[in-house]
């Protein structure tokens, strides 16, 4: 077998046997296969596509490239949800707690936040002590304790998607399904879950940018996780505007806590009410709606957030702060934007907004720099609000003056405001099972 | 500007500015933009093709990234013949002196040959003492005093092309028209003709399949070759069968000099005549008819055989071997092809022919390895004839008896014999001025 003849074939838009998919992942993990040839494959695929089974070959031959993890050692059924990426997307903090509190549990790992995405682990780490590094048995342990434990990977798995991954951001082959497709299941089967859900965004801000595309990306992925013997299900929600108000590592742990509380924003408030039912339906809790009782329940009783607090003590963190976030560090300066003329908020660019908080120093443009966990934004007026020349839209925090000049142009510019009230938007247009 | 949004923009089949592209191979052939990029990049381009703006400003791109021939030290005007590559073409050998005996000089660059296809420094290498690596000095002179000289290139012309063309081949971006283009343009303005021939092929052999094809290819060379000063013409010519009945080294000499003494094959002579005829008509020898009664006549009288004589004696080789061929010194071994079975010759596969004559010893695999001039193939029979089984169709000859077997296998899966006589293909298909 060739590498030649399989750029070949696949430019001629032929569908690959899993056996040259194989070679290929193989090869290329190995350093067989050069980066020039594999980027020619990718820019292949990127006009050819890959059918259902192409992808689930490609996707099995990555999740099979590095080691799997083994969670056996946890009693009853682990579920797990993802999100394929947004701006102030803390779900993962508050529909955890709640799974877990209704028994069902939760062995998460997550990743740090990169450009103008926000990761789990750097939320987490701004909780003073906080540890994200436990070892295996620690951290299967804390899950069997508490009901979920959130942790930094420790092992590298599906490492064929970190070199993809690298090769296709610098060659523009990042918006391809298949490739997508195999990225994030390639590295979801290589844990050890019984169910997935799936948070796939929709919208200006998300890879999918209409719900059309959402779904069929949803669906590939559903059949290839339930062909690897997963119960799966996946959501189309919003990325048109950010989830919640706060953005930013500390300032959405506290709006986490606050959601967790029944003090949540109303949106962000849905979106993980709904994420955390569909999470127990998937594992056999109930029909969605018991599910979704249950949810609320545990939401107004408290032990919701009690289970985060306990979270955050089996992982060595102060759970104080869980209690009484007043207790987390402040930033020293903080700076109001205002409106620049009346109208309504008509769009926002998520993912400008998602730069304007890099820019505060609350995320890292490169993987060696260090976070600033009380910088971020407050969002006053968000898509669809009507505001007046000179109302505060938004509040920015940093620990460095200098920071609010282009943090607040970025933040105008990605914030449209217009006569005309924008339609209302679904906050979930599908549900995928 | 960044590689990564040139690469995205044609992804997206924009046209690109041409400073972007100059940016490209600028950042290229400096190995400021490594292999993967430039990889994704050809692979946009097969798909995305280029439009003439954009294909002209690659051509330009790859003709300036390394020195540029003088050529002005040569009194008159200067014409060339390029042909997109054959077997068994040595047409070359044929034109250049014709053109040279009438007037209009040929300071002509060839290269060495790989895989199935011949080349001409190879061919005149197989005449005893004949020197290829003149210096410029002795190259301009012996134009000046014969009127022609044939070498290899001393300088690197067009590096660009070097680098692009083994990325290409490995990545398979090979067959693809705007790459071909810059490719053998980038190298032709290069060097310093006034006028230049395109020898378009078409067929199974070539690129281009169809006349169709050839004639788009053939349109975008002359006019980027116009837009850069020179005179231009092409001609598509067959390339479903071989031109002639010698493939190999000095088989294919001695066919030249065969042709030049008015004893050549029908075919390969026709097209010669059309081709210096249309050379001198570029130069502004008169019309196309004057011209072919030109070329005829210096066939007759001996004029175009003396100047060969003339310049294989310039460069050092022993002319005495083009007024008797028969010095040549011939292969040890030869071994009789015979018809299979009976019917007509239907189709040849050319690129076959020439691996049976690179296995026989004639060519070379890689650039390192030597050539054996004497070996090749002589064709008894041709596409149209009539073979009745164990009708000799062919001659192979070698020097080492060991080789037959593989170039015999190879020369009758080329061979197809069936019951129809086929329909007759021109040997011209179009002229394109």
């Amino acid at each position: 077998m060739r590498m030649y003849d399989i750029i070949k074939k696949k430019r001629d838009g032929a569908s690959l046997t899993e056996g040259e998919i194989q070679f290929f992942i193989d090869g290329y993990v190995k350093g067989e296969i050069p980066d020039y040839q594999a980027a020619a494959f990718l820019m292949a695929v990127y006009y050819k596509g890959m059918d259902l089974d192409e992808t689930r070959a490609l996707t099995f031959a990555v999740r099979d490239s590095g080691v799997k993890l083994d969670f056996s050692g946890v009693d009853g059924i682990r579920v797990d949800k993802h999100s394929t990426g947004g701006v102030g997307d803390k779900t993962s903090l508050v529909v955890a707690p709640i799974v877990a509190s209704l028994g069902v549990k939760v062995a998460k790992m997550s990743g740090r936040g990169l450009g103008h995405t926000g990761g789990t682990i750097d939320k987490l780490e701004s909780i003073p002590g906080f540890k994200t590094d436990l070892s295996e048995e620690e951290f299967l342990k804390v899950v069997n304790k508490v009901g979920v434990a959130i942790v930094g990977q420790s092992h590298e798995l599906a490492p064929a998607d970190k070199k993809l991954y690298a090769l296709r951001d610098v060659t523009a082959t990042v918006d391809c399904l298949p490739l997508i497709v195999s990225s994030i299941m390639g590295k979801k089967l290589a844990a050890d879950d019984d169910c997935i859900v799936l948070d796939v965004k929709t919208g200006s801000g998300a890879f999918a940018k209409t719900v059309e595309e959402s779904t069929t990306l949803a669906k590939v992925m559903v059949d290839i996780g339930k062909s690897a013997g997963k119960k799966m299900l996946a959501l189309i929600t919003d990325m048109d505007r950010p989830l919640g108000l706060n953005i930013g590592n500390s300032l959405e742990v506290i709006e986490a806590i606050e959601t967790l509380k029944g003090n949540g924003p109303e949106d962000f408030t849905k979106v993980c009410v709904i994420l955390a039912s569909n999470m127990l339906y998937l594992a056999g809790k109930g029909s969605l709606t018991e599910c979704e009782d249950m949810v609320n329940d545990a939401i107004k009783n408290g032990t919701a957030l009690k289970t985060l607090g306990d979270m955050v003590e089996a992982q060595h963190g102060d759970s104080a702060v869980i209690y009484n976030p007043d207790l987390f560090p402040k930033a020293q300066f903080s700076y109001e934007v205002k409106a620049e003329k009346s109208g309504y908020i008509t769009r926002v660019n998520t993912e400008g907004y998602g730069t304007a908080s890099l820019l505060l120093g609350a995320g890292r443009n490169t993987k060696e720099e260090s976070i600033d966990y009380s910088a971020g934004i407050t969002l006053i007026k968000k898509t669809g609000d009507k505001v007046q020349a000179g109302d505060v839209i938004a509040i920015l925090y940093a620990n460095d003056q200098a920071r609010f000049a282009s943090a607040t142009a970025k933040f105008i510019s990605s914030t449209i405001i217009d006569d005309e009230k924008p339609a209302e938007r679904p906050l979930i247009f599908e549900r995928v099972e």
